[in-house]
C-alpha cells in the first residue's frame, strides 16, 4: 500500500483563538478533514467551514486516534485538533500510539505525520498570574485514572521536597474531590503556609478567573477540572496580585 | 504621577515567524517602543519596522527590563521581546521584579502590565520529537549561575525518582562542561540504559537538529546551550525515531 496521506496533531491553544499560531492555521488549512472533540469546533469556525468536520465527544480520545490514522493512510490531509499543546498530555501521544500498533502489522504507509507545538494550559495560566515559572517547574496531573495514586503522590512529594515550582493540573472532578487536599498537605510539609498560589480557570476564555492565594488558603471550592494551579516555589512572592518567581536564588541559600 | 503607558512582555516562540501567536504580533503592532536582545529582531522586522527599536546584547537583561519600565511608565505603550514563551525562565519575571522595586519607592504608576503567553523551547522541542510530554514532567535548567549546584543534583534526582520526563535546558555551555555528564549519572540511577532521550538543537531555525539517543549514550559532544534534552520516563518508547510517552500507566505497575 503506498499512500501520500497527512496527519498534523494541532493545539489549538487555551481558547481564545488569537492564542492559535500561523503554523497552526497553516496546518487546518492543508486539511481536508478535520478531527476533535466537538467543544474544540467553535474557535476555528471560520477555519474549518470548507473541511469534513468530524467531532468526537470527550472520553473518545483513543477513537479520535483511530479514525485520524484511519483516514490519513487512505490518502487524506487530516489534522486532528487538541486544546492547548497537543504534545502536552494532548492527543499527539495518543495518535502515534495508533500509528505505531498500525504499523507492527501492517507496512508502514507513507504518511507525512506532523505535531504542531501550540500555547498550553501551562504557559496560558502562567501568564495570567504574572511570573510564576521563573525557575525550574514540575507538572503533575492530580488524574489517578490512568496513573497509580501512589506515584502521583511520590511525584508531589519529590516536586515539594526539591523546591520545584508545582504545577497541578485536573486538581479535581466530581469524582475526584480528595486529591487536591491530598496534594496540599503534602506541599505544606515542604513550603511556607504562605507560599503565592495561582488558580486559573477557563484561560483566555470569556469566563475566565484568576486568583492569587496562599498555599494554606488554596482549597477554594470552586477548583476543579478546568482549573489550573500553580504552587510557587520558595523565592516566589507576590506581588499586586501577581505570582513573580525569581530567575535565581540569593547567593550561599539553598532551601 | 499619572501616565497611562502600557508594558507587554511577549514571547517569540522558537525562532520560526509562523510560531507567533495573534495576540503577540498585536501586542507588537499597538506598542511604539520595542525591547529585546539584539538577535530576536532578524525574525519579526516586518512587525516592528516603524517601531523605535532597542536592542541590548544578552546578559544585559536587567537593563532591558530597566528601560522598559522607564519608557513605559514615561507613557509608551513598550512591548519586551523574549525568545520562547517570555514567562518560562523568560522575561517576564525580570520585568516584574523591576515593577516592585520601583512601586515600593514611587507611587504606583498608571500602568497596563500584560504577560503574553508563546511557544516555549519546551513545547516546540517536545514536537520535534513527536510526543515525549504526554505525561507529568519536570523542567530543569543546568545553568549554575544564579542557582546552587546542589539544588539542581537536588532536583535531577527527585525528578529522577519520582519518573518524571525530564527536560533539561542550557545542558552545557563553554565554561559549564561536567554538569550535563552528572545529570546523566544521576538518572541513570533510576532509569534504564535504553530510556528513550530526544536532544533538539535550534528547534525551527534554519540549522535545526534533532536526535534520539538513549539514556546510555547522551553524552554528544554536539550538545550545548541551544540545545533542549528530553529524558523520557519509564514508559516513554521509541517509535521510528519519534519519543511516545503514553497518557498513562499499565494497571498495577508502579515503577
Amino acid at each position: 500500500m503506498s499512500t501520500t496521506g497527512s496527519l498534523y496533531v494541532i493545539g489549538l491553544g487555551p481558547g481564545d483563538p488569537r492564542m492559535l499560531t500561523e503554523q497552526a492555521k497553516l496546518a487546518l488549512r492543508q486539511s481536508q478533514v478535520v478531527i476533535g472533540y466537538t467543544g474544540y469546533f467553535a474557535g476555528v469556525q471560520d477555519l474549518v467551514q470548507d473541511k469534513e468536520c468530524i467531532a468526537l465527544p470527550l472520553t473518545q480520545e483513543t477513537a479520535r486516534a483511530q479514525v485520524a490514522v484511519d483516514r490519513a493512510t487512505q490518502g487524506d490531509a487530516v489534522c486532528v485538533i487538541s486544546s492547548g499543546d497537543a504534545g502536552i498530555y494532548g492527543m499527539a501521544s495518543l495518535v502515534l500510539e495508533v500509528l505505531e500498533q498500525r504499523t507492527s502489522s501492517d507496512p508502514c504507509p507513507a504518511l507525512e505525520v506532523v505535531v504542531v507545538p501550540g500555547v498550553s494550559a501551562v504557559n496560558a495560566c502562567a501568564s495570567l498570574l504574572g511570573a510564576p515559572l521563573g525557575h525550574d517547574f514540575a507538572v503533575i496531573s492530580l488524574s489517578d485514572l490512568l496513573t497509580p495514586w501512589m506515584l502521583i503522590e511520590k511525584r508531589l512529594e519529590a516536586a515539594a521536597a526539591a523546591d520545584f515550582i508545582t504545577v497541578l493540573l485536573n486538581p479535581k472532578s466530581a469524582r475526584r474531590d480528595w486529591q487536591y487536599g491530598r496534594a496540599q498537605e503534602i506541599l505544606a510539609r515542604y513550603r511556607a503556609p504562605e507560599t503565592p498560589v495561582g488558580m486559573v480557570r477557563n484561560a483566555y476564555r470569556s469566563d475566565q478567573s484568576v486568583t492569587t492565594t496562599t498555599l494554606a488558603q488554596m482549597s477554594e471550592p470552586t477548583v476543579d477540572m478546568l482549573t489550573t494551579v500553580i504552587v510557587g516555589n520558595s523565592q516566589t512572592r507576590c506581588w499586586q496580585s501577581r505570582m513573580v518567581t525569581p530567575r535565581g536564588y540569593p547567593i550561599a541559600e539553598t532551601p
